[in-house]
């Protein structure tokens, strides 16, 4: 349920509602808009009386969100969100490019990336530090030193960064270091990991599943915002398809449907969503000119030695044209690099 | 095979050499290219003696041509392939928007559409005349009538049209009133339509199957050159997968691929890709800035009315606008709008 | 539309029904059950006046068919269809078991497998002497020839046999020739070919194609059967999916919801479902326990030499042990193997 | 690597080999074969001086693995394992049958379910007590109250029970209760749990992703393999496709590829495979006809009233005659149902 605030409510009157509305054993969740304040009702708790709550000071009306998902829903907040990441802006009219390596593997490797990023315009660096991977014989990931790397890339460069977390503990940790923490495409429905981040005071990166439908994704973010966390992006990384030219088939179809139905903001991810390094340019400008607010795509200052996802990352040279023409088509549909 | 001519060869010497590979029972196809010649062999007839071959006068050599598709082969003609359909071309630097009704329901309608692509900035028509329709009882086209519309609207406007055919007797017709034929996606394996329509004399539009895989895409084009037909267009319009928030989910990462394994140009139809309205703008601008060589998009004079796809037909402002957009996005990317 | 008859209509009453619905523009089938007489009503010529209907003799009452196809909908004819294919029962009590090669490639070759099928309990042969093939360049089967040396591998052994058509050509002479005409899977949607062989007086077996919904497939079924061909079996040959360890995947599920919204047979075809001859084995036990009508495999005298889809057809041995244990798993489910 | 000893080698050859690789900085694992004993390395410590190695006593040779999964691979054990659960056998000559509600949601449900999955001679319960639930205010299960009152409904019938783990908390409780950890398929990835459980000393279900390849879902067994647990079931509950007539499509291809490259027992749940109740009995049948090692089924005494997946779960007479079905079918493919 959603609860629409007079235009002119006052603070005390807005958290006189909240407080009637978590004293019913609900969660209330503070939604501030241009012109008026919106207060979302969450919980399992069953229906709540709707006249008591238009009874009280300032509130307009009430409304029911149709959609299974609530707080993430452009029904419940109609205008567009944008998420700061240290002091980089995500959903708003310029674009972002984030890049790095798939995996943290030295201090040199990173802070050099991070250089590289920067100068070829890049505004956020990216860099695993704990990896899920599919064999448990393969790099697991350097943990907390990889992020007292990341840390030290950051001050070099001035660049903030995400990185992902897989559980509990990976999640303390990143909270210290990193700037975004970021839920990987497998753990998409992870709802324990999910529910972890949203207490998180760190914004999130949430990745589509590989299989995971709009409704699916949308509940996925919905358990963060529920649990407290409302910086959440959303990204797009290729699904399964029978299509076997590409690792995954990038669906940018949903970039304009998220756009539709929510008021996140939405990257993509090339270099998964392609795994050719010959295909991330082309599709990281396809995104851009459907609407996305931003790529990730994976860089390494020597891909050939890299230690996982050589294959897809680009070469620095190929991260300096992708940004340049990312800025040209972003203009071209009336945004902007992000600078 | 593929047997290279010297830069000089004359054209006795290409001719004898066709000559030579006809009398051994294959096919030969003359491939020329800005340097010099290469003309390819063809068929199911056993190898072919390459010592032969090159002793021939003004022959180079002979190389295996390692796909299983031949002529549509990067390999056999690296230089892109331009179609030219009726003045408009498709496949060079320029990007072509094709746009008009899914069918063709009256002659005011079809002169009223042509004439709102015109003025939008459109450089062909399409219609249907025949539609193949998943039941039996829904509208199936109105056949010839239809085509002598099209070519009404033509003639009004100067826009060369584009219409599926069905099978050898729509063909027959259409050859003597389209400028394009196209394969639909339902019919993109049908071998016997694809042999038959090898020996028109228009160029073709094909459209990829639902569930083709790039291979069978590219086999299927080689059916078309085998048969003698070269001036081939592709075209994307979505594959099945479990998506559900749109018609079909355009696979935009085909158009690297294709780019990087074929000399022929490639469209996407955004129309069918998403199978609806408010998607079109957003993916056909994607298309073009992922590197295909034009759009072709359902618009009707009024959608509401349209007797098929009408959800997800243009209104003509909004082909305005998107003709606009491409141009921009096109820029962006180093080409323009074709004019 | 169907209209439901009296039981105790008179031929005369349901002949004056039908030749009033022609009359009125319409298509009228005779729908015949076990305890009273439907005629189902098709055609796009608009709405036909109940009224008018439920007033002429031996008429209890006129139902809308909810369905997009109607004369498939069980909803029309609730019993199961029994299709007679040369003295062949399908859909009936008993499971039935085709085999043969994948091609026919020569008078010894189809005559031996034909003695082998029989010898090992199959009741019905399979051959292709058309064959549409996804490279132009393949061996696209032996045509008139084939179609003679099938009818001589029936008269050896009396196994009736199936063969697939491409077009109305091949169409032709396989009704001079065959017992059951196949629509192959890139086929099930060329409504062209489906309309033609609509007249044809042949039984004819319907391949799901690998991308199609199953609303799709019954609506593929509805178009030959509103051209006037009622003996129609359909038949499962895997769709496409991302699983990689099989050239297909058999969707089984498919098997009772055909059941449910549908009185035609099923079969399937676990060859090119799984393309793996180890694999045809258990998804043809699979089958037969999901309750499909029988299976239709594909065995060769020698695998190793087959001209084509060698990998996936069963050694003579291997059939026998599959009938033997489709006979087992077939009483197991209340059913038997047809003799 | 596979270290393959003497069929007599002694307990004190076989553990001195074990601690040798131990020093060497990898991990040893155990295989005991019907005719001699196995030894398996695993980690990624770089590659172990073969040579040392062969030179042990008592060691016959040493082998490469060549998949990238090692203890789960048949080339590692090439006899099928069986899995003891509270002393009924899964993968033996025997088939099973696990049945029981969704969700426990109160002690005489889950009672009057073990009841009556005994009475219809099913050999274990299943019961949900931790639930993933794609929405954040779904129903998320009742906890620890669950799992004592599953104790109870095991005391009661002697039937043992498996139970869904979402974290590390979640696992140590199950631990403590249940007989078989299950982890969903929406955690098949989440490679955290699985090291988590590995650790377990209960059997381990692990059900295919939804979007799983053969080869990541066997990854995923190694994990649990490698970290110590080698009592590990598969269990296929259907994948995503484009199939819009069942809720997933079962793959049961998967059945024969796994048995050829993998010794672990499969089993399969048509309940998630297909979500609707009608289809549940003909896919467990065409399971167990595939070579499954037995089902899973959601039954709840009252299906009206469950508070999750109601519409596939069964009615208690319902299983009883799915049971029955199962023991026939087991029969015709050589095997019978587990009592």
């Amino acid at each position: 349920m959603l609860i629409i605030m007079r235009q002119q409510a006052t603070d005390e009157e807005i958290r006189a509602v909240i407080e009637e509305v978590q004293r019913l054993g609900h969660s209330a969740h503070n939604i501030p808009g241009s012109t008026r304040t919106a207060i979302g009702v969450t919980g399992n708790n069953g229906p709540i009386d709707r006249n008591l709550i238009e009874s009280l000071p300032g509130v307009v009306q009430t409304m029911r969100v149709t959609k299974p998902y609530k707080l993430v829903s452009r029904e419940t907040k109609p205008e567009d969100t944008t998420v700061d990441v240290g002091g980089v802006q995500i959903g708003g009219k310029d674009v972002v490019v984030i890049a790095g390596p798939c995996s943290v593997e030295s201090r040199e490797q990173i802070v050099t990336a991070a250089q590289q990023v920067k100068e070829a315009g890049g505004r956020m660096l990216r860099g695993g530090a704990f990896k899920p991977r599919t064999s448990p014989y393969a790099f697991q990931g350097l943990g907390e030193q990889a992020l007292r790397w990341l840390v030290e890339a950051r001050a070099e460069t001035g660049l903030p960064f995400v990185t992902e977390v897989l559980d509990q503990e990976s999640a303390v940790l990143a909270e210290q270091y990193a700037d975004m923490l970021q839920i990987g495409a497998r753990n998409m429905q992870n709802y324990v990991l999910l529910s972890q981040v949203a207490r998180s005071h760190k914004p999130i990166l949430l990745k589509r599943g590989p299989a995971a439908t709009l409704e699916e994704l949308l509940n996925a973010a919905e358990y963060l915002l529920a649990g407290g966390n409302y910086r959440v992006v959303l990204c797009e990384r290729g699904i399964r398809s029978f299509s076997d030219f590409s690792r995954n088939t990038m669906d940018l179809n949903v970039i304009p449907a998220v756009k539709e139905l929510s008021h996140l903001p939405i990257l993509t991810d090339p270099s998964h969503g392609t795994g050719k390094r010959g295909m991330v340019l082309p599709l990281a400008l396809a995104s851009i000119a459907a609407g996305c607010d931003g790529v990730m795509v994976e860089m390494h200052p020597h891909p050939e030695h890299a230690m996982s996802d050589g294959y897809q990352s680009l070469y620095p040279q190929q991260l300096k044209r992708l940004i340049e023409s990312v800025d040209r088509v972003a203009q071209a549909v009336s945004r902007a690099l992000s600078r």
